[in-house]
């Protein structure tokens, strides 16, 4: 049975950027997703949080990155109030914890990268594309920072560790499917939010990446080990695809 | 003395709408005036707020339009922290009232139409741009409605009575000017915000429409008046170019 | 036709002070326009907001002045709930734009005076009254920190630059008229607050002030240039009214 | 050793009301006692607080009495900042809970009366002149309702019960007294605060009223039964004299 | 008439105490009377609230030392819900004036105690049962501090000056009584609480404490003088009792 | 090198239970596991949330399970403070999902359970062991509704559909462990919490369970999928183990 969009169980939704997105901000991206949409800002702010603080030299403490996940009220029909509610919440320490990972907090010094997820339209995935376009607004903050840049003759720090990217999968009427819109969502049985550092593609076959974070949820009927080894293999499978992807946009500011 | 960008005391910046834009939204417009950047969208839920509703019989309350301004937090250097403060409170009590005008909401009846404000880049004149951007997202979002169409060859009802555009105009050191960007505005005597009907261009001259907010505030030395009403002639004119855009834009749309 | 109270268009309610009322605070004023009595108090304390502080110096740090309104439960008939709403907020922000129009910070030194003004009873033109009053609550606080006082021969600063007044004009039945009570007000097609710097009084003919503040809003029908025009006259002529009564009130305190 | 007032040790300040002090509200009276001065006003506003409801005939609920305490802005040298804090609500409710004492709810029916005790001038024993200055409020917003007019012969009626009065009494280095100020009442060693039903006074002897509410604290040494045992006499004595005071001014409105 | 329970009017609900209960805190008492049960738990924190530092040497501040006070949502049927209302917030002030004066904070130094009285499940008196297993929490964590230990032969600091208990008495069906449960609290005409110091116990007659705290109140029909005076000599027999239990728990940790 | 504990890598913490606690919960229940301690209780009240009734017949509408996560001030060193952040709603969406998935909601009927799991000691591992000792006082909630007796020969219904239970496993450095105390917890690599249905104990070798809940995140370096596979072995081990418990202890009030 086909899927209601009519891609394959691990085909990607179509994938578009605007890069930057009007903004005072430092990294901005429009990402899509089919009919998701959502624009992730970086900002640099000078310091830390107060729990962050280097007490003996504060000037030496070491960076933080920080995340925010809102709806916009035209996001949803009928109006999506603002604020943060459990959900919210929720996705943003999702997001936050995420891109930490792909972050040599030294590097960055006594700096606060904000990352700010705004969903101007919701068509399921959004907090996995969060991550996913998150990522490449981090990537323009931190080369807007020149820190990386090698000066007489000695390389510079990398701020930049890995990348990141992140996917849904899920268990639905069609089967374990990768990448999944509102309508497939709604419906599924299980929800799977993987988040996964770049692995890579060659033509003798792809390489994924390791793990960050795995968060799955049985919306209906618990599942068994080997739907959860599946979800796992098309997640994977799919990370790298979004990895090709910020690879080409993001070019030499790609780390590694 | 020229101004810091070049144009005319009475020239408006450069517009530009993206229309629509990705939203779920019945109306969403993405309007840029040089640097400053919105997106309005205008949202229709059922009902109106509980002051609102008709007592008698509710389902033939009188509709109700409102307002959301907020700051994107990457819309300014140095990352605006979210959620409402004094200034957004005056500033959508504004554009709630100055949309309001336009509205017969008899003819609108049991709907509230939400129209949202977002600032994605701000270099002076947001409030403004909002009210003229918010118009286009609004008068969307009634046509979404069907209300007006004529059937049994009775005409439709008009829900749109006129249309509005709202401009800034403020005393510089090179006088008096229209449409202040922040650079101006941040070092304006005088910085007067003006909310108009849609007036009328002709060859034989331009009819300049009628108020619907005058807020003026002198941010240095008080101002005479006749500097009021240089001022006054500067924002009527600039009101009547807005409403020439939004005509355009608009088609059969506009009202009138 | 007459209007409800019998006034002539351009005549103001009568006024009347109890001064000081009881109070800790430096200025306390309770001001009565007809039924419209506000107690009007200006308290002083050391220091200034946090983004005011003369990094450098704290101690040298310019003063600031900053207003609170807030009706009191019993000021309309239904009791109004305790507690700020956007329409408080709106009026405070106001009030203190307005009153700041008037000092001199670098005098006024390393202080704040907040100007607290609770409607104790409403019926019309509460907000500026509240400047009205406000300004002589300032003007008492002001005079209790001695600042002024030549001492050794060398005469001694001015921390109050003018005086403030403020009134509300608008459009009824019967035209337009000045200082609206609330059976007018809440029937207004136009409603225009003014706060203008002191005008003079003189057998010769009135000079009005220059403005610091227009506030105009169309409540039903827009309105044309020449009605602005109209409202402005009246306005001037009300405000020139209101500070001949603050100049007697304060004799040498008002500032000049 | 004299008092620092120069009062008895059983003397009560000088009481003085200004009523009704401008307001809407249906009782509103400015009361000193000394240097303490507040305004109390009452409201009453149709219906009950939903848990108080008559599930069978909300028409039929049984009436509601609450109070609200504030103290302004100016109350205090220095400033008090607006909006209720821990001590603000216990007094809150110990009002309410004294002033329901006085209350035939029945009689009352579904209104709910709020009694508003705002301290425009604090110079001790707030709480307890909100209570006796809040019963003059009361019973003059009850007189307002006109519920216990005798109607066809038919005697209406009786909302109040009883009168209400209360004072503080403590022990200072001058022993027990009554009524205390600031002065005395920082540094007293025991502060007591007594609610009472009106006692009566007579040429034969003073008869004292019924305890309402007794609130005791050892602020510094805990204090011996005797010691409370003198405390209760002054109290006793004390709210007889400011009953006597609520007699002469209530006239006919005073219950019993 | 026999009491519901079958008590004398004078006799206390049997006590027990689980010490320690499973908690980081440095005291943590589960006690019981009859069903009332509460956690009472004593946690150290260096340091004191911003108004308490010492300015000259923030080091040599003086300790504080204050509690609060939560219903456990099981605690009551129908699951009372989370977070302080004004009930909680006059509830946990008592709490916290009553503990503070069995501390001399000059010897408990920079500290704070916080003690948290959570009521598991509340059958009455849940107030007066704080403060009694507040005590003995609050003197295990004085005692944790280990402040009185004599070192070189000097004696060491008594941070803990007297001992503090406290019951409710209240006037029921059946006349004055002691420690009343549910069933007899939510029916009394009279409700008083008395916190005292810890009298004394011996074959010639017990001798009562001081007074702490007293709040009585009429919840139905005001009450006379002698019935107060009945109610005392409850409450100062019952808080002997306790204290009789609460020096047996302590032993050497029990104050004189 | 043996974990700091002396335990296997698969061995868990040695369980305890008190049931029921002190409470008017109709479900209640101490739980330890090893020094991790949490209060669990159930709380069953009539209706459901808004968005949950059945708009053509509110009796009928599905019941619903939610939970509250709370610690107790005294549960960790330095005193938490009270009220809900960023991780506590996380937590308890969690619980709430997670025993939601055990119950049939139309059996349960127009009723909501609440399960307040409050920390009272903290030692690692609360939000799993909140979970399955949840389930055990979800279960006497249940019980004590009596839904499930046959009567008339009708087999009653069934509310509990599934037992389920939870538990962690991390990768420290003595490799992959379950059920983490705080000194492992606190500087483990990767932490995964497992929630499964309850699996078999059988001679002839355990049958796990199906999943609920995978949430695993890297806290140090990214893990790849041989460390996620052995993780969940070890998890899977560990609900059969508490499962076992869980078994015993509710006897014939466990599922199945």
């Amino acid at each position: 049975m086909p899927r209601p969009s009519g891609r394959e169980p691990g085909q990607l939704r179509e994938l578009t950027v605007q890069r930057p997105f009007p903004s005072a901000a430092a990294g901005s991206v429009l990402i899509s997703a089919g009919d998701t949409v959502l624009l992730c800002t970086a900002s640099v702010t000078e310091g830390v949080p107060p729990w962050r603080v280097n007490r003996d030299d504060p000037a030496r403490s070491k960076g933080w990155v920080t995340a925010e996940y809102a709806m916009h009220p035209g996001s949803t029909p009928g109006r999506k109030k603002r604020g943060p509610d459990g959900r919210a919440t929720e996705i943003q320490r999702l997001i936050g914890r995420s891109l930490r990972a792909a972050v040599d907090f030294a590097a960055l010094g006594n700096r606060t990268i904000t990352v700010d997820c705004d969903v101007m339209q919701a068509d399921g995935g959004t907090r996995t594309l969060a991550i996913t376009g998150g990522f490449i607004a981090l990537a323009d903050a931190v080369a807007s920072l020149d820190l990386d840049r090698p000066s007489n003759g000695v390389p510079g720090v990398k701020v930049l560790t890995r990348s990141i990217a992140a996917v849904s999968v899920g268990v639905t009427a069609e089967g374990c499917v990768l990448d999944l819109d509102y309508a497939e969502d709604s419906r599924a049985e299980v929800d799977l939010n993987v988040v996964m550092t770049g692995g890579t593609t060659a033509p003798e076959g792809d390489t994924p990446g390791d793990y960050i974070e795995v968060q799955g949820t049985a919306e209906g009927e618990p599942f068994p080990r080997p739907v959860l080894n599946e979800l796992l293999d098309l997640a994977a499978a799919g990370c790298v695809g979004l990895t090709a992807m910020q690879r080409e946009l993001l070019g030499d500011r790609f780390p590694g």
